[in-house]
């Protein structure tokens, strides 16, 4: 028998795991503060959306709460215990969030930069997951594993720390292309040009460590062309150039 | 009549325009201040190593150096013109290195993360010209166009810009994966969990510029969790963690 699943979120996490489990459980509400936010992904999914948490249904077996972290709280103490699974999928919310508030509880940590225009593959996701107890870490396995093979266990602590590695492998070196793409911008070249070496750069981590692999003036202890390179730069590109270049030094 | 050509420098750069053009070239001398780098690059392509300026040869068509940029004016100054083609492959020291000391110069600059283990395909790579007069220029289209087809022209100011953009694109976006992998060492969890998660942020710059792409706490503005990951860092990367992320929201 299917399990009964209701979603409360409608982000790029949420839209995510809601397709992905969307074959395999029976969806039975999308929640979110917006309600045109939970139409839109009940719509793909076949299900109700509500943006009052007093309609959220009591007999689903399992409630995903996908929200922004700050929201988390609010959301489980809106909603009563009903002995359902309570899950959230927070890198960097303890499980002691639901702790004498539900009965069965757990996370599950899909870690991986989702975005609404680009659903990730969920079958290639590493899914780290922390139950309430032994028997409560089955089912959540038993969950994840409906959407990946990758499933892992992982304490809130470790959790976390794989939470900030993320931060730093894809949200900040994503934002170091931005910030390539605005120096480029300022010359009147596409950043297209510097897409070769991006890839080029990430190849050589299936090979070699991101310390092994550096290069660059920085590498190089070539002050003299960092110096030339802040006078050029302004605003926070010169304040994060100068932080990084020293500490890219440090490690040398 | 193939070009007789001598490269001084035996670092990153320097080896793989080696490369890539010994089979078009007759490669004539490899110059460092070391002898052995000289000796161990000069045997890949089959010529002579010399770590003497003296020994320069007078009698080759070009000469590329490829040294650290404030190692360029002494190679300049410790050889006198012939008359030959005179190149330098960096990034950010303008063409005016040469002015006075050389009747016929410019810069090849190949933008690309070179390393000695993974030389880059330099079919691949774009290279920037910028030649002393529109003669020379062509002379050394001729000379990039036997590497790869992405020959253009820049002046020095675009070409300091592209060298920037490439340190920030490629430098420190992977000392981001450093920093990645220092703290989940710490939690004991092997990098290679990251991989796939930083193939899809780069798989999005296909589509979506990074500004789009951008995901995260910093993203989203959630606060609560920045704090948490800043409490549970220390030294320079907390410091990076706090002016990436503000440099993210102010973005936003």
């Amino acid at each position: 028998m299917k399990k009964r699943v209701v979603i409360l979120g409608s982000g790029n996490v949420a839209t995510s795991i809601a397709l992905a489990l969307n074959d395999k459980c029976e969806m039975v509400q999308i929640y979110s503060r917006t309600l045109a936010n939970a139409q839109e992904l009940a719509r793909k999914v076949g299900c109700q959306a509500i943006s009052d948490l007093r309609n959220v249904a009591p007999d689903a077996d399992v409630y995903i709460i996908s929200v922004k972290d700050d929201a988390i709280t609010s959301v489980v103490d809106a909603v009563p215990d009903n002995g359902a699974l309570w899950l959230h999928t927070s890198g960097s919310t303890p499980i002691e969030v639901f702790r004498e508030k539900r009965s069965r509880y757990g996370v599950l940590y899909p870690m991986q930069s989702f975005s609404k225009s680009h659903p990730a593959r969920m079958s290639e996701v590493h899914i780290f997951i922390e139950g309430s107890d032994s028997k409560i870490n089955h089912e959540i396995n038993d969950i994840a594993s409906l959407m990946t093979c990758n499933v892992h266990q992982a304490t809130s602590a470790e959790r976390e720390k794989l939470h900030i590695a993320a931060v730093f492998a894809c949200n900040f070196a994503n934002h170091m292309f931005t910030l390539s793409s605005e120096v480029l911008e300022e010359a009147g070249i596409p950043f297209d040009a510097m897409i070769p070496l991006i890839k080029t750069t990430v190849a050589k981590l299936d090979s070699m460590t991101p310390q092994e692999s550096q290069t660059g003036p920085a590498a190089r202890g070539d002050q003299k062309i960092i110096d030339k390179h802040l006078a050029s730069l302004n605003g926070d590109k010169q304040k994060i150039y100068k932080l990084l270049s020293q500490s890219i030094m440090k490690r040398k």
